[in-house]
């Protein structure tokens, strides 16, 4: 009779010990991000489908879940919401909509869950978090610097001592790809192409490019200037707009240099990024040991037009939680304290005692900041204590009837083993935090 | 040619201002209940659609968002997944899931946003906050009384200095019902009827239950001891299982009274809770100045065995985040010092001069814990300290050429106006937290 329990397909359940380590690393990030002046945005878990359709191109598309109609048009089988699908979106339609009330140069972070109906698989799940930063108003490449410097900051905090950002521009690949000869009614779909270097390598992209209909060499002229960044930048120099975008990838590079980024950041020519609302510098994070990147970003000067009529500047970078955390279990990188204790301290409770004392007891040695739990209900001592024991509790404060009678308490610690009596007025100060 | 910029019916935006609000509720929430023993749990935002369906009534049935399958099915219009309806449902699936890895007694909270496709109204929302605390596995009074406290806590802590507290009993209400002569089938029909009481008065009740079949007699009866505490506990204590809850209420109210709950509970016989779920105590918080309550909760031994196919005891309370903070608001009971600035600190940048002097230098005073922005583009000073006195940031640091070939910079207050020379390598102490 029983119904199913297992929640549903490619989304998780996070028990106790899962969300303290999740509110770790967001502590980090969200105290890093508004040290760097960002301020906090929260959006609906629901859109108007209308604002999501048309920005994620048509694989994605495929995987936006949508909300049946309700009432009289449920069986119509019509959907009128979405569920979010990145944080962006959201993000360009909010920026448009309150553009009255935000000052001119708007920088948000925002740390919330969207929703994607991929076929899961190890790492990836259908409900997951991103950490987002954007800075709005701006096309100086100051604003990439210190998104480049705060996201390197996060990782720092975090105690990773080994990733590294690759760096590139859109501008400087349409260029790339015209200076190789390839018209540019075929550039979206050669960087659809290129994106997949590192899973099929060269020649599978040769054979994809083709396929898409990319003459052989200008196909291998671009896949040779990946490898030769001379050759790269002789061809991306003569081509329309290369000049400008090599220009601003040098100063981002250089102005990155002078802050914790300083040493992090190469400019990857290869680098193409999946999303197609990116029009200038392009980034992604990553570490040695995790296929794909734990994040990335880019400047998108056209999207918020797409909701506002004007066009805005834009730049943002997107940290995934999920990656973060599969290679932070891996590697072990969380602080021994974190907290996996339920509690600091355990009350006991016994028949035939007053249970307020013991409430009054456990108010009491809360309000100094300790974690109290009372055990719910009258009960042997040595159960109590396997209790306390199983649940990570150090401190078990026993007031039964013999303790009561001279006014004392026994305060035992489960981890030593030493128990000693206290004073019943003395028990706050010395559990509690010196 | 712009899009629809507004968030779909019945969400909403939070912009930094309203974030930082419910962030600072929230944080005293999850202080509290740390302090009092409850861990964190977070549930998916879809569940399978079976989870959820039979567990909140005909009503509630109609107001769950479902979402249209995927690929191939999305054009037959079925559904498979729903958007989460509350905190509870879900906590019992998992603690049905997980019922090994948890322990015998489990203490969660839980502050997540639930959906419910309901008119939005005033203070109504289609996407809302629930805070729960739930305690899993006794069926001892202490868990009420402890719940009671905690939450009693809260509102204390928050400011609220005029909330009270219903307590009743479902098998109170049960005795009540059949001491008055209404036979059990009529019992679940008569409450939807009784809950209405503060809205359409005792005539509109009296009324509403004969439609449903109860008889005038029976009907005023029960609205007679709603008004009189002393008939209510004769007739309850004759009808069968009325003593057994009389007592459970008894031992609730005497063991809260010890508590920070201490002359807030009362005992509130007309209070009957729309969920079908609850087994037990019921009980709910109000404010003077807000219709309907800002939380409520009760005992439900029944639910988890729904999915576990096992009885398991369950008690808890939930918080609504948003009418707390509609109380708030309307009353300014927000603390004065809550951030409201964007930054404590903006680095202005000229035209001409090194930029990455001004990152290095902000990022010297964030590593102080300051929160520092940088003015992105090069700029006229006039322009750059009027966009920082919009952003309430208070201290300027301004770093142009005089102040260069000095080493120095100047610090400028823009609440005071004062202004200063300070040795660059000195701004990190001037400005730091001290």
């Amino acid at each position: 009779m029983a119904q199913q329990t297992r929640p549903a397909r490619g989304m998780r359940d996070f028990l106790p010990e899962d969300v303290r380590r999740r509110e770790h690393v967001i502590a980090v990030i969200e105290d890093v991000y508004r040290r760097y002046g960002f301020e906090p945005l929260e959006t609906p878990a629901l859109e108007n489908i209308e604002t999501l359709t048309g920005k994620y191109g048509e694989e994605g598309n495929k995987l936006i879940f949508k909300v049946l109609r309700r009432g009289e048009y449920e069986s119509s089988g019509e959907t009128d919401l979405a569920l979010r699908y990145d944080l962006t979106v959201p993000l360009a339609r909010v920026v448009a909509e309150h553009r009255g009330k935000l000052p001119k140069f708007f920088k948000r972070y925002q740390i919330q869950p969207v929703w994607r109906a991929d076929r899961p698989a190890r790492g990836r799940f259908r409900e997951f978090y991103q950490c987002d930063v954007d800075a709005i108003g701006s096309t100086s490449p100051v604003v990439e610097a210190e998104m480049l410097s705060a996201v390197s900051e996060v990782l720092g905090r975090l105690g990773f001592t080994d990733f590294t950002i690759q760096l590139n521009h859109r501008a400087l690949l349409t260029a790339l790809l015209n200076g190789a000869g390839i018209e540019p009614a075929l550039h979206a779909t050669s960087l659809v192409a290129i994106d997949k270097l590192d899973k099929i390598g060269r020649d599978g992209v040769r054979d994809d490019m083709m396929a898409r209909g990319v003459n052989q060499a200008s196909g291998e002229r671009v896949l040779d200037a990946f490898e030769d960044l001379d050759l790269f930048d002789r061809i991306v120099a003569q081509a329309e707009g290369g000049a400008a975008a090599r220009q601003n990838v040098a100063a981002i590079l250089e102005l990155a240099e002078s802050t914790p980024a300083g040493g992090r950041v190469k400019l990857t020519p290869r680098l193409a990024r999946g999303l197609s609302y990116y029009t200038g510098a392009i980034m992604e994070a990553a570490v040695p040991d995790l296929a794909g990147s734990v994040g990335g970003g880019g400047r998108y000067d056209g999207l918020i037009g797409m909701f506002s009529g004007e066009r805005i500047p834009a730049c943002g970078f997107s940290l995934g939680l999920e990656r973060i955390l599969v290679v932070m279990t891996e590697r072990n990188m969380f602080p021994p304290d974190l907290a996996t204790a339920a509690a600091d301290v355990m009350v006991t409770l016994f028949e035939g005692e007053p249970i307020e004392n013991a409430l009054k007891l456990a108010n009491e040695l809360r309000a100094t900041g300790l974690r109290v739990d009372v055990y719910p209900e009258p009960d042997k001592l040595g159960k109590q204590l396997k209790y306390a024991a199983s649940r990570g509790v150090t401190f078990v404060v026993i007031a039964g009837a013999d303790e009561r009678a001279k006014g004392e308490v026994t305060v035992k610690n489960l981890t030593t083993g030493e128990q000693k009596s206290v004073a019943r007025s003395d028990v706050g100060r010395v559990l509690g935090p010196s």
